[in-house]
């Protein structure tokens, strides 16, 4: 496995420093030499995008990706419709932030089944995929943790997204690989490896998982402070061909309530040492 | 799917009335039809076991396990040791009390790989079992959530509870399906019928899995309160084959807070409607 020596594939998540505003992501990560910057779409609300992917390329940063769209089942037929059009919306403003690629949280109903779930996604993601690539823009399926099977996402294996990515068969869309919601599964590096073969990983997210974990969305932890498999993870998806950013995204209330320049170099100091 | 027309499959789970003693719960669900017991057996604390299987007995009800046994893996083999020998103790107090098997929380060790964890497990069963089977006390692998694999269990899928008994290769082991943990894995219905199969399905849990969750432990839902399927799950367990007691195990301090004669009618009520 590489070494980290330096912070060459380091992006940080702007929802990693909720915090700070875009601009502030942007000076702050530039500043401490963080090269990637991936776009919470929040962020970009009464921004002029075009401005904002100026701002990236000039401190000279590199727009790793946007997060998230998805969301594609619903209750109703108004509904779906309602997401679609949110998804293309998106990809609108990836293709003008200059964001190679969007992540999907797929999203799950819970009034249907995650089967039915699971058939609504497939029919999102198929009705959009040609938008995004003649704009320039891919998408990746990114897995969700079990527990978030509820209601954020009935994608909650890599063996799933390698499943959907087959049927899906386009070379736009390529799959988000993240230890946080995948550490646990004993399959993960088979599926790693196959997703690999298939030249689908198109982004890699790094945290840890804490224990106890307290809360179900906001208690990620920083890598070191939890007990994920992390080092091992990325030697995984390495072996496996992907050479892109090691993408750092944490929500957290308990880092968020921090300076947030002092989080920055903590962050900094731990992708070194244990990313 | 045979509706719940009686009660006659109807367990509960000593946890799920947490409040009560033991004494309180064998008279409490005997007055209201209920059948079947699990014990806690924390609520055996300072209490004769024989005299506590009489009370059972004479109550009309039926012990049908005692929970929990397990937690194998362990940083240092001194604690291993320790480890079994509660088992061991377990398998006493199961036995004196007439719990037909003991369900298993098999553990993982933060500080040590899910791999090495589940090696330890294998190893643990292994070693506790024939003395089990001397007693007439059966064991259940339980496979938890795998929000629960930082210390919990790294036993996480039905699949991996099969390939576990497979290798254990005892007719004295056997696996406790729970939806509470299970009701998201795309592979649930297919390993249902697998253990179905191998005729080791030994007991089957019911709740309900809300949404939102808001405690990783202590927020479990009553069927019919959230989103779990779970008539669908049961069917598959009955068409596997299983013919034993529908079990209810609801960890909820929401519930633990009412009245429990009140609580214990709204099981018995979302068991006739829900589960």
């Amino acid at each position: 496995m590489k070494e980290l020596t330096n912070l060459d594939r380091l992006c940080v998540h702007t929802i990693t420093t909720k915090p700070w505003s875009i601009e502030e992501s942007i000076e702050q990560y530039a500043r401490a030499g963080v090269k990637g910057i991936t776009i919470w779409r929040d962020t970009l609300e009464n921004r002029d995008r075009r401005l904002i992917r100026k701002k990236i390329k000039d401190a000279g940063l590199e727009v790793v990706s946007i997060c998230r769209g998805g969301f594609f089942p619903k209750a109703t037929a108004g509904e779906r419709e309602r997401a679609i059009d949110d998804n293309l919306a998106l990809i609108d403003e990836a293709a003008e932030v200059g964001a190679p690629h969007i992540v999907l949280v797929c999203g799950a109903e819970p009034t249907i089944s995650l089967a039915q779930s699971r058939h609504q996604i497939m029919e999102g993601i198929s009705r959009i995929n040609s938008y995004a690539r003649d704009k320039g823009v891919k998408l990746a399926i990114e897995p969700l943790h079990p527990m978030y099977a509820d209601s954020r996402s009935a994608v909650n294996t890599m063996e799933q997204a390698n499943d959907m990515w087959e049927q899906l068969n386009s070379k736009n869309i390529g799959i988000a690989v993240d230890i946080y919601h995948l550490w646990w599964d004993p399959h993960l590096q088979d599926e790693i490896k196959r997703a690999g073969a298939a030249d689908s990983i198109m982004a890699f997210h790094t945290c840890d998982w804490k224990n106890p974990t307290t809360d179900f969305l906001l208690d990620r932890g920083l890598m070191g402070e939890g007990i994920a498999p992390i080092m091992e993870i990325r030697s995984w998806v390495e072996d496996a061909g992907f050479k892109g950013f090691i993408e750092v995204e944490i929500f957290s209330e308990y880092h968020w309530k921090k300076d947030q320049k002092i989080f920055l170099n903590e962050v900094i100091n731990a992708y070194r040492q244990f990313a």
